[in-house]
C-alpha cells in the first residue's frame, strides 16, 4: 500500500494513494490512524513529504564506484552521515541552492521509514522495525564536503533532503528494485537495491547499536555511482522501483 | 534566573532553581509557562537535561589548540558537525561507554540554546534568538573519529550529549568565563569563553544559514584544548562559570 502525506486546501493529512485519488486517514499511519469516507481527487492534491523524522541518516559510500573500491568497503563498517530533519522537503518543492557552494550533487537513494522504536536490534528482526520505503534525493554540496572532512554542513543546508513521492509498505530491498536519477529527463545514475554493500537489514541492526531510532526516522541507503553536479532551473529525479518518481526543481537562494 | 527540567515522584516539570528548591512551572519556558506555588525541595529534585533539543550542532576547532594552529583555522568558516537529538542525557546520568570505541573522550562546551526559529539571521540580531546557555560534555569516540573521515557516529551514540545542570538565562559569553572539566576531581582542560575562536553571535548567524534552527535546539561551542580519553567509572564533571557543573559517570554498555 502507498500512504501520503498531503495538503488539500488548508488541511494537511495523510492517505492511501488510490486511482481515483488519495483517501483521508485521520491521525498517522506511524501511530493509530482511521479511514474516513472522503477521497481527495489528485488534481486538489499537493503532496508533501511522506514523514516527519526526527532525523535522518545517511549511508556513504554503499555502492561499488569501481572494481578497485571492493576490497577496502567491504572490510569495514557502514559509514554513517547525519543530515537535520530541517533538510527534509517534499515532492515538488524546490531544493535551495546554497550560494556558499559551486558543486551542488544529487544522490539518488532508496530511504528507509523506521515504524517502532529501535535499540540495538538484531538483523534478523529488522523487517518488525521497517514501517516501509521511499525515494529520496540526498542533496550534498560536495566542494563542501572535500575541504571541511568532519564537518556536517556539506549535507546539512534547508531543503537538502526531498522525500517521497509516497511511502510502499510492500517493498521488498532484496530484489533487484532499481534506482534511478534524470535530471531534466536524462539519465545520471542506474543502479540496483541489490548492488548495496551493506542491505537494509544490516544497516539498521548497526545504526541502532548507535542511536536510538524513532518512528518516522529515515535511512538513506546509498547512492549508486553517477551522481553529479545540478545548477539552479534543473529538476532533478529520483525513481525507484515499486515507489514512483519524485521530482525536486533546483532554485536560487 | 537558572531553569531546570526535572522529575520528582512520578511527574517531569520545569522549575526555577531557587535556593531553598525549584519552583514548579507549568508549560514550557520556550513557548509559554507560568508558576505555580509548589516548591520542590532538592533533595526531591532528579534534574533531566534542561531542554529537548530537535537537534545538536556541534562546533569543531574553536579553539587553538597550539599557536600553529591559529592562522588556518581563522581563515575558514566554522566547522560544524551534527549530533541526534537522541545523544541527549541529563546531569548524573550515566554516560555509556560502547564497546565499538577504545577512545572515548570527554570535550567539556558552553552550549547555547536557541530560543526562536532562526533562518539566516544577522549576527548582531543573534541575542534575540537566545534561549539562554548551559554546560554540555561532548563526548566522542576518537578513534572512530580518526578512522571515518565523513562519518557522523564517533559523535552520534546514545548518552553522548550530557547537557546541565540548568539553562542560565543572564549568562554573557562575551566575558572571560571560565570553561572546565575534571575527571575524578582531577581538572583536565580549563578555557576561557574569550578564547573561542568563532563567538556565540556569529556561529549562530553561520548556522542559521545552512539550517534552521527551533526553539529548544543546542549549539555546542567547542572545547578548551585537553580533552582526553576516559574509562568505565570515571565521573566527567563540565562547570561553565554561572552555570554550574555537570557530573555523569561513565558506565560499560
Amino acid at each position: 500500500m502507498k500512504i501520503v502525506r498531503f495538503k488539500a486546501g488548508d488541511d494537511i493529512a495523510y492517505g492511501l494513494a488510490e486511482a481515483e485519488g488519495v483517501t483521508v486517514y485521520q491521525g498517522s499511519p506511524l501511530f493509530a490512524w482511521e479511514a474516513t469516507e472522503t477521497v481527495v481527487p489528485w488534481e486538489d492534491v499537493q503532496l508533501l513529504a511522506p514523514v516527519l523524522p526526527s532525523k535522518v541518516i545517511a549511508v556513504d559510500a554503499n555502492f561499488l564506484e569501481t572494481e578497485d573500491d571492493g576490497a577496502a568497503q567491504l572490510s569495514s563498517d557502514p559509514l554513517i552521515t547525519l543530515k537535520p530533519a530541517t533538510a527534509v522537503t517534499g515532492p515538488n518543492a524546490p531544493i535551495v541552492h546554497p550560494p556558499a557552494t559551486s558543486e551542488l550533487v544529487h544522490q539518488a537513494s532508496l530511504a528507509v521509514i523506521v515504524g517502532r522504536l529501535a535499540r540495538a536490534i538484531r538483523a534478523e528482526d529488522a523487517s518488525q522495525y521497517i514501517f516501509g520505503y521511499t525515494a529520496a534525493s540526498d542533496m550534498v554540496a560536495a566542494d563542501i564536503e572535500r575541504s571541511e572532512a568532519r564537518s556536517s554542513r556539506a549535507r546539512s543546508y534547508d531543503t537538502f533532503c526531498p522525500l517521497g513521492p509516497a511511502v510502499e509498505t510492500e517493498l521488498d530491498p532484496l530484489e533487484r528494485l532499481a534506482i534511478i536519477s534524470r535530471v531534466d529527463g536524462d539519465v545520471r545514475q542506474a543502479g540496483f537495491t541489490s548492488d548495496m554493500i551493506f542491505g537494509v537489514a544490516e544497516i539498521l541492526a548497526f545504526v541502532s547499536t548507535v542511536m536510538t531510532l524513532l518512528p518516522g526516522d529515515v535511512v538513506l541507503m546509498g547512492t549508486p555511482p553517477g551522481a553529479a553536479p545540478v545548477a539552479p532551473g534543473d529538476v532533478v529525479e529520483t525513481e525507484v522501483d515499486g515507489i514512483g518518481s519524485l521530482f525536486n526543481r533546483i532554485v536560487r537562494a
